[in-house]
């Protein structure tokens, strides 16, 4: 993490890639910055290292480049759509931000996805509603993988699933992100790949027996991460995936039964506008007095302060918009080829600090 | 648990008891079979063990008998009420049935409840839905009750925060009964009552440090109860309570900010209707799947067959429905008194198996 380099460079960079390999301006530069957006939030498995692996995937075709989303139902305050196996981070964007409209119209808004690609860090796209005033649930699923068994079973059949929830508050927003399982296959993979271990029994082997050492995913037959709860209370984790997948692949109406089309999501947002309910300033309230009271709590003994969901992501952003980005060993390197092929300039480090 | 009842009269009983305490017999109709149903399915903490409760409340005032929910704001796919601190249970059977009738127009409907007064075990309500070909999602908050940390902090302030979510299927409908929180009110109670320990270390005491030990929730000052994760990654159950919490209290605008009017709830209702997204046909072919490798997932080595959530309460159900319901130990003792004051006759045993 020693080099850094300026953010601005970087979405440059990234969408200057994502153009040159075949996507229109409006989709590469929604993407390049947005997965930019990720690093500077510290979710450095979800960010520019993904640039490399889209690149290639609109390099062999799996990554639809032209048009839009097919539209297969609109109710108003619900829209479903087939993503066409379009880039799933320019398609997530807009659906939020077609969630937020409808949401203004109508009080809520449900939009479902099929079909879309990879849809990276769903963090990234909160804002697009908390700073119009919503509450934005997002949650997604990748029916073309399973690493996660249902509580009980060995054998892998859900993803991570993850769920994002945005919050806005009188102040800076409320960025939830969690999931369904206790880590992500990002996070196993690049661990397994260093030789490290996790920081808890977080998944365990084919046989079903708990382990820290991600490489009893990597096995025949693999392993599976555990869900929330692990082994004591993993239903809760357990349900919450049959919730998400439900929503990722039951309304959209495309899933684990349907031939696997490679790398994808199914996606569910849900957007809801305090006004349509009891007010802003009625929300607000209740939010802000909530914050106060996790902010002034007394910390576990020796422990740092109570931090809020996306505080420190937030200040983390802030400290790289200025002091520049440091990225993820290897990211830049995994560009290389890409930017010579394209003929491109890679950004150079602003410091190495 | 060695005494069984008969369902019907049971139910009869409870509704007898809450129409002599001065509920209309819509409410008392809705009510007594709900806490029944609870029992039914395993729920022993938030069944008729809450009956006696329930009519102290009618007794002493501080839950409301007259009239129904005044409507604060009304666009269609979005409802919210103010309870008046009416019966949760009612209300709650009211508020779904309601977001199924809207989400049949509108294809999602989201209905959020201020100043309900407690609604018992959110299960119970999810099928009313599920029936429909509806999917549910339930979530609730008592803003007079503070029992859990934010991460990193000790000092109570969210309740448990339930959150239920109901699926139907093409046989069984999936029930899935979680929360933000490792364990229950109830459950910590009723195992410090009886000197008991908890199954895992789900607590901590007032400095933080986890226990199993649920002594240290009624020490002064107070130990509290372990967000979902715990000490290891409960920063997803923190999200999940701020999540449930602005949900229940932000959106309905009345909670923690607000002066405590003791024991209550507030209540959130979402229902979508797949017909709405891609059809009911392509919803179920979906789930239908997952539950079918669910099912048919390898156990865990030496454990039981993997379930889905509700499989166990609903096979309870039916089992209770013939053979009788096992009440918890002094449920039928705590109501002795109520029946002698309203001149009723509690039910008699129908074996002792």
């Amino acid at each position: 993490m020693d080099k850094k380099y300026d953010a601005k460079a970087l979405a440059a960079f990234a969408t200057g890639l994502f153009e040159a390999a075949g996507l229109d301006e409006a989709k590469a530069g929604t993407i390049g910055p947005l997965l930019v957006e990720a690093d500077l939030m510290g979710h450095t498995t979800h960010g520019l290292q993904l640039c490399a692996p889209y690149l290639k995937a609109l390099d062999d075709g799996t990554m639809e480049k032209e048009g839009g989303p097919q539209v297969l139902s609109d109710r108003g305050a619900v829209v479903t759509w087939d993503g066409r196996r379009l880039p799933g981070v320019w398609l997530t964007a807009r659906a939020v931000d077609l969630g937020v409209e409808r949401a203004k119209l109508y009080g809520t808004a449900s939009i479902a996805i099929r079909r879309s690609h990879h849809i990276a860090c769903l963090a990234v796209f909160l804002e697009r509603a908390t700073r119009a005033g919503c509450m934005v649930q997002i949650a997604s699923s990748d029916p073309a993988v399973s690493s996660v068994a249902p509580y009980g079973g060995t054998e892998p059949l859900f993803t991570p699933d993850p769920i994002a929830v945005g919050i806005p508050t009188g102040g800076d927003p409320i960025l939830i992100d969690t999931s369904a399982s206790i880590t992500t296959n990002g996070l196993t993979g690049r661990l397994h790949g260093e030789g490290k271990k996790l920081p808890g029994a977080w998944v365990q082997n084919a046989e079903g027996a708990a382990s820290d050492d991600p490489a009893v995913l990597f096995t025949d037959p693999p392993g599976t991460i555990l869900p929330i709860g692990g082994k004591e209370y993993g239903h809760k984790g357990y349900g919450l995936a049959l919730m998400i997948e439900a929503l990722t692949q039951g309304l959209p109406g495309h899933g684990r039964a349907d031939p696997a089309e490679g790398w994808g999501a199914g996606v569910y947002v849900q957007v809801m506008d305090p006004t349509a309910f009891t007010g802003e300033a009625a929300f607000t309230r209740q939010i802000d007095h909530i914050v106060e009271r996790c902010r002034a709590n007394k910390p576990v003994a020796g422990g740092p302060p109570v931090r809020l969901p996306g505080q420190s992501a937030i200040a983390k952003r802030a400290a790289s918009s200025s002091g520049g980005v440091a990225l993820y060993p290897g990211i830049i390197d995994a560009l290389a080829p890409w930017a010579e092929k394209y003929g491109l300039v890679p950004p150079v480090p602003i410091s190495a600090s």
